[in-house]
């Protein structure tokens, strides 16, 4: 190996390093620091994002990226780590400086615009500030190129990904979706949600996901739980932090909520040690992320055969809570479905219909067939259409998600790609380990997180998502594994 | 003001934040990290200095001072950060780069094998790369030139202060201490220490340190306190963070641990919130520092007035525990004093003589006078002269103390010129506060906490330790306030 590669590997691990501390800083800012503190974690945000965009930029590093790519001796993980860097590169180089900055400030404003639109349900007040993201945005996507620009956007968080192929496996999941959502509406035997909305004190919670992180092989050793108002993941490799919060009355929110963020864990933690820090060993995207914590979530976590040996451990660390429950109608009770206006309270049978809608409004945005200012009646209108209901203020409707205004267009996408990959992994899964059912039935979680591993945390990022599914599942992403599961699940839950 | 100044201000504030993330990393590695992490953290903070490093060395930055340094218009603050920057400039970019890594290597060894050799008591094993790292600080000092080796070591921790003005205070204040120790050995009523080694419950030497360090006027708001091996105070401005240690069964670590800790914390909590980001607006110098944390810790923490007002709160925090133990019997066991071996472990009398002897041995090795494979013997016999015992094995003596190993050579005088300056200042609060007496006696510990912001902490780095110690105090650094104080007070309490 000549010393160019070694320089410019070298050069994206070092990169590596410091997105591992601006994530560090991130968590902190979450999770540890004093409520004084905001300014200054501003400030070493900023000087942290000016290092690696000087980095990122550096000629050198463009230099070092020719000379590669004319280079016909590298090997497998050579050439995606060259290519997962060009990708970057690019992006990098192609956007001015003054866009970053006018962005940087454009975002800040708006989410600061945003807070207080959604607390005096205002969009008026927010739509200007809205419009303003919006319109730098399409201006990066343009400064990228490369024809359409929410294509572009959406290579950001799911390389190789664009709105077509999202458009036509959207439009059939759609369909069947909401047709599932009507025969769920009049099942012959609905469950009920009264045994999770018992108390449930606090330290036992934290007691039981624990003990349920370890059943799934999270390692504490490499990572720590702790508390925030919104549950994240942070880190990767050795040192893979998750943070849950805790609901006494409502058992759902740490414990699926623990469920997930470990999902995203084990993918951090069962990346290839030796290539986590090169540009290929990272993360595939954020959807095939969002199906390693959708998987064990609500594939695992909302299964009953999950259930057939974790329910009586379950019931040992809330002693005579669910005396009265046996194990069908707590199956059932974690499976309660009804169309709700707020995405992140979504059920697994609504939740993609949520994210479909914004998929829907963000292309029309993009595309100029649809105004900042019209975005409310637009969204009223999806809601009607898609989930049977509408919001009777903007608060719970257009103005509910932070995304937008931080300048995340492209991203909701990435939600829903992982609630299907999740299904088609699972379907895979099952294909390799025929009694996988059976082992789940025993408590044995690990088989999964094995195969799993092998197949996909290993791999970090040497193929695209496309391919990475297509290898595992021999199939294209779609929603058929996905639908099958839901319809699967809630007729027998819901009988019809 | 031209854009000169903007543009030079601007980047050492981007260092500044910077710095702020490497503390915060190292201080993430010793309270949250989960074990794992070593290696990672290694790689962030490997990178965060190479960046660091490179900012300080960019040729802008070298014009920039080289402009300013000819500027006539320049005003008090603006010459200090010049003065500042330029310090610290010079030294980082006479130092080749190939240095700053034989050392990052040399030390990554030594503390290593130093680890190693304290273990096995094996001072030979880790001699050469002892030697080693002697070698590299003396080949650095040289770098950076100016005469004496050692004037440039200490001029990092303590900037403006040489060795000959430490040889000159320091050999009176070794005579006066080693007298005093005698006459301690010889008192007519040694005090006890039992009433402190008894049982103080964690949770409620945590409750008593948390209230204290609010009546100190730390705010908690802009700090908290964590648990970590090794106390120590990180952070600064609206972020400053304190940990400590508890030994149930000596109260002293944590309670003492803490008021020295909260000392540090204040100091930065009350830098100039608009200059606490510039050159001259951080912390003086460690042995200001250090000055701060004593104070608190011996000159308030360990009177007799501050426990007039403080000892019945603390009797509440431990019901029952201390009721046969009336107040002076409490100062007594809060006071008691006898020569040991171990320098972090040492009381306020003895412990400037632990320093004067590794100031000593240092000053000899720096000038050749005394070479690594002798250190043992010259410890033994430095040992027995000023503290009149001596350690049986190394692992208690020459190998106790870490700083060596890591290269900090000029850095243990600090300690000491800390006790010293806290003694000098305190005597100047009492001028300035004739009533400080009553009003530590009923509790008020804000008054002076407001003269220490004023006089000092608000200054930051805008004069020299020795010239802020004058302005504030009208003396030149001297052991006479120190001396005063410990003989006032132990002849007081032992009787003699």
């Amino acid at each position: 190996m000549t010393s160019t590669y070694e320089r410019f590997i070298e050069k994206w691990r070092t990169i590596h390093n410091l997105r591992e501390v601006q994530e560090l800083v991130d968590w902190d800012q979450q999770v540890m620091m004093p409520p004084l503190g905001t300014e200054q974690k501003g400030f070493q945000q900023a000087a942290l994002a000016g290092v690696v965009h000087s980095m990122l930029t550096d000629p050198e590093m463009g230099e070092l990226i020719e000379e590669l790519s004319l280079r016909g001796d590298l090997d497998l993980y050579q050439r995606a780590n060259l290519r997962e860097a060009k990708r970057e590169w690019e992006k990098e180089t192609k956007i001015p400086a003054r866009l970053v900055e006018e962005r940087a400030r454009a975002v800040a404003l708006a989410q600061g615009s945003w807070l207080e639109a959604r607390k005096n349900n205002d969009f008026s007040a927010f739509a200007p500030f809205l419009e303003k993201v919006v319109a730098i945005t399409r201006e990066m996507a343009e400064a990228v190129g490369g024809g359409n620009p929410y294509d572009v956007l959406i290579d950001d968080f799911e390389p190789g990904m664009t709105e077509n192929v999202l458009k036509e496996v959207f439009s059939t999941l759609k369909g069947r979706l909401v047709e599932l959502n009507d025969k769920i509406k009049g099942g012959s035997h609905p469950p009920t949600q009264e045994p999770v909305t018992r108390f449930f004190p606090r330290e036992r919670q934290e007691a039981l996901c624990v003990f349920l992180a370890k059943e799934m092989g999270y390692d504490f050793n490499a990572g720590r739980l702790d508390v925030s108002a919104h549950p994240f993941t942070s880190g990767t490799g050795r040192d893979v932090r998750i943070t849950t919060r805790y609901d006494e009355r409502f058992l759902n929110t740490a414990l699926f909520g623990v469920m997930h963020e470990v999902g995203h864990a084990l993918y951090e933690q069962g990346l290839d040690p030796d290539r986590y820090r090169d540009p290929s060993g990272q993360a595939c995207s954020l959807g095939i992320h969002e199906s390693q914590s959708r998987l064990w979530e609500n594939l695992i976590g909302r299964s009953r055969a999950f259930w057939v040996h974790y329910y009586p451990e379950l019931k040992r660390f809330f002693p005579g809570v669910l005396d009265d429950v046996d194990l069908d109608t707590f199956y059932g009770a974690i499976n309660v479905s009804r169309p709700s206006l707020i995405r992140v309270e979504a059920d697994e049978a609504t939740y993609n219909l949520h994210i479909i809608m914004r998929f829907e409004i963000e292309s029309d945005l993009m595309a100029g067939r649809l105004k900042v200012g019209d975005l409310p009646a637009a969204w009223n209108a999806k809601s009607r259409e898609l989930l049977g209901i509408e919001p009777e203020e903007d608060a719970n409707g257009v103005l509910q998600d932070v995304h937008w205004s931080a300048g995340l267009i492209g991203y909701f996408p990435t939600y829903a790609l992982g609630n299907l990959f999740s299904a088609q992994f699972m379907e895979a899964a099952r294909r390799d380990l025929p009694d996988i059912e059976e082992r789940l039935e025993k408590g044995d979680l690990i088989s999964l997180r094995k195969w799993l591993g092998e197949n996909i945390h290993f791999y970090g990022r040497l193929y695209l998502a496309e391919d990475l599914c297509e290898k595992v599942t021999g199939k294209k992403p779609s929603g058929d594994a996905l639908m099958s599961s839901l319809e699967g699940k809630y007729s027998e839950i819901y009988g019809f």
